[in-house]
């Protein structure tokens, strides 16, 4: 028996949108009151850390709306429906970068915000990166500039908050732990 | 000049919640052309690195809607209205864990979801806790149950999902980081 379980009674769809859901769940709580969840349903979503043949970090800077401010993330989209996530990870490491590669890690997954939504990010890892000849087009919505960024330089970008989101400072501090545990065993 | 920047042209509000809003934002894109944005408006959240001084991490099991199931995380929680985050980490800490402190280290803030949402975290480090006498009471939608693990622990839970969302994960990491750090300065 799962003792902290909430049990839902009704579902009310608020909002269906081209990525977004909205649902508003009335729960039956453990201690048998009701109570209301907001609940955003998204598709999901990849993201890579990929490492060019010098050991920069490839970076993209992108307008985010919901924060009205460009930050730097690493390279990052949405599963499309039923599409395996190491798939979207090439296509948007394509689209996004000009890179691509045939060596994918699959490092580990999280939700980026479980209070109120069931966004799960799958990571990967590379640093076996081609170049494409004939670059792939981004989404028509969709606009960003490349880095290619010590792991040195990232601190800075920490501090003055252009980097500035879940995904991509666990994936700098994931570097420099793993940067750290090679030192150790050499 | 920013050349990214997507300009509003009108905003359409389609729910306002007891925690979220969500927002369509007809925007102008760097192109030229048009595009809609959905938008998730969120007050803010805070989480707790919290020691014990048995070097145990101190973590809360919660059922999360969103996704479903149970989850472990450190402690967190939203902001109220006009408050700073710092007192908000306090509360969280004495409403989810029974435990205080009068040294708590801002560490770093991120947001969550950055493609569809304005929450941002902001994290915090204690190891100096002390139970107290009286515990507080948790929101009266709010069940948690308290763990107290090692860093190897925690390992096992994220292996079998149980730890699984980006904040959590992140500290995590930030204590693993922390631990090699100070063996290599001994």
């Amino acid at each position: 028996m799962n003792s902290l379980e909430e049990k839902t009674i009704t579902i009310k769809n608020i909002y269906k949108g081209r990525i977004i859901e909205l649902n508003i769940e009335e729960v039956l709580l453990p201690n048998g009151k009701n109570s209301q969840r907001e609940i955003i349903k998204h598709p999901g979503a990849v993201a890579i850390i990929a490492l060019t043949d010098q050991n920069k970090i490839v970076l993209v800077k992108q307008y985010r709306k919901a924060l009205e401010k460009n930050i730097v993330e690493i390279p990052a989209g949405k599963l499309e429906k039923g599409e395996k996530p190491v798939i979207t990870a090439i296509r948007e490491l394509e689209e996004e970068t000009g890179y691509t590669t045939d060596h994918l890690k699959y490092l580990t997954s999280f939700y980026t915000s479980p209070g109120f939504a069931n966004e799960l990010v799958y990571l990967y890892y590379t640093d076996q990166l081609y170049s494409l000849e004939n670059k792939k087009e981004l989404d028509e919505d969709e606009f960003v500039e490349l880095l290619e960024l010590s792991l040195e330089d990232t601190e800075k970008l920490i501090n003055d908050q252009v980097i500035h989101d879940a995904k991509t400072m666990y994936a700098l501090l994931y570097l420099k732990l793993k940067r750290l545990e090679k030192n150790e065993n050499q």
